[in-house]
């Protein structure tokens, strides 16, 4: 171990990777059991909430909460129970020694003695032609954020679940004409999105299609889309296997991609926290087989979509963040007494 | 099959039992997927956290939120997007056929293909001579409820857990001493609660102690309580086996439980659905090792604190309440696409 990190002050009892729900309740719960939690702000601060405009479906609120205010009220929430909060990415993970050691991007380092990993998942890339350079120009992962600048244009949305019809409905409100256009036949989203979605009159499919290349550049902004089909569906996929496909180019001022997420795990890379193959981490389950937040690293615990590919809702994800927190606590109880033990029977 | 209740009309696709946070969660999902869910409020409508003053660890409220304030905004938002709410208690589940059958205890019969059972976990008992006389008359598991009734007496808490320190806080602002009568020598609860307790002036601990019996009677209330205490703990049970204990009688107005819950799920008795030994229930995980709320009958799911002996939070309530509606979701899908082969490969 590195000398000049070995001192014992400034090890934390519990550092937070993320500050979207699931970390912000995972803070509540550790800092009102006393734990000080440091809480590390990533490149998207609140997570993926905060590209929600209005939440529904989180039990409390009646008439709906926006994703923003939620996450600011869980901010305060956490921060009134003595939860700090700092700007950080952790590039690197040490775990095979105790305490654990993180190593930030800007080079600094956190020594801890439980982590809660709560670093979510992000926007994944459809990787059409030219999508590197046009995204932020045009081209974006988030309508909420970016809705607002494509008044009048048409606009293509990129999926075919219930964040596709989501961002779509939002679309719609600025936009002259959406498009949705999905690789299948039919919508994964959930009945009540799809519903709202085929019947708000500004928004339009495109079945079996995908989308090949964007057109435009940084000063012009996209300025049209090269759609590929093909009646059985996933035209792509044809295309590459040498199965001809309609090719169309249109005229759209903007693209946004809704095609699911990515866990965000790759600091864990190397480790010894088992994740499955699209990078979701595995979390245990207890001698009565039932559902706990510990990862394969003992002191280490996952909470919200970082180990959910399953339900990744706003609501779940505040759940584990608590059991996450609960289990840290726990875990440190045991660690104490055993340091107490074996402090005992040392000679 | 009972012929009288064998018609197609009337099957439900999902319904709920239970009205507390994971009942209403369940419900505001299955509702917003069009599913129109029938949510059944047993004895204790909304459940547990009616009970609760303030709930300072529900992220999203920075500056708390009721218990009775949360369930009601929580029942709102249910009703706004269609679930149906009715008393009824459930004596007994049929749920080898489908559609599984429900009998109430006022006789009706309810059939649904779906069921989500919420029906959480009510407050312990301890045994004491005489509980059964005065609960309701100074003997109370509800010090939120029954708190304001006891102005200027001497009262006991029964437990070491959160709860317990809880009640007692509550109670201190009524009571004129308040007394937490544990039956170990340390405290179960969280180090935040147990702090809080042992630093108010008008809170007292006895360790090692049990209530063995209470004095009183329906017209005067409780007016006293006989405590055991051993120096080594569990007197109660050392007094069953013959060891000498220290007796004495207190004076006091009022008595509260705070001894942890038991499961709400006598009504499955006989079925297949799998509880552990205090009554808990089962819940699968899928293929991949991960947390579902399916129990071991399929189309039954669970939320909650029914089947949550380890957390027992208003947020992972909330929290899997929304996995069993999304869970029935998908299994009512499945259900109809399997219906619709069948009906296509016979003959």
């Amino acid at each position: 171990m590195n000398e000049e990190t070995d001192t014992t002050a400034d090890v934390r009892d519990v550092v937070i990777i993320g500050s979207g729900i699931a970390g912000l309740s995972a803070a509540v719960y550790a800092a009102r059991a006393d734990l000080e939690p440091l809480v590390l702000e990533g490149p998207e601060p609140g997570g993926q909430l905060t590209l929600t405009t209005d939440v529904e479906n989180y039990l409390g609120f009646p008439e709906g909460v926006g994703g923003m205010e939620l996450i600011q009220n869980g901010k305060d929430q956490a921060e009134r129970f003595g939860a700090e909060f700092t700007h950080g990415t952790v590039e690197n993970a040490t775990l095979e020694e105790r305490p654990f050691e993180l190593e930030l991007s800007n080079g600094d380092r956190l020594r801890t003695r439980a982590l809660i990993v709560a670093s979510g998942a992000s926007a994944r890339w459809v990787g059409a032609e030219n999508e590197d350079e046009l995204m932020g120009y045009g081209l974006s992962t988030c309508a909420t954020c970016d809705g607002a600048f494509h008044r009048g244009d048409d606009v293509l949305v990129i999926g075919g679940g219930d964040s596709a019809m989501e961002e779509a409905l939002f679309l719609a409100k600025f936009a002259d004409s959406v498009t949705i256009v999905h690789r299948r036949e039919e919508l994964r989203a959930s009945e009540i999105m799809a519903d709202r979605a085929r019947d708000h009159e500004d928004i339009e499919f495109r079945w079996n299609t995908e989308l090949e290349a964007l057109r435009g550049s940084q000063e012009e902004g996209v300025t049209g889309a090269t759609l590929v089909s093909h009646p059985d569906g996933y035209p792509s996929e044809k295309a590459a296997n040498g199965v001809d496909v309609d090719r169309e180019t249109v005229e759209v001022g903007g693209v946004f991609y809704a095609i699911g997420h990515t866990p965000n795990t790759e600091f864990l890379e190397g480790t010894a926290v088992e994740r499955d193959e699209r990078g979701y981490l595995y979390t245990r389950t207890d001698d009565a087989g039932r559902a706990t937040t510990e990862t394969t690293v003992e002191g280490v615990f996952a909470a919200g979509d970082v180990a959910d590919p399953d339900y990744q809702q706003a609501i779940t994800a505040a759940g584990t963040g608590s059991m996450a927190a609960l289990d840290a606590e726990a875990y440190l109880e045991t660690l104490e007494r055993t340091e107490e033990t074996t402090l005992e029977v040392s000679p």
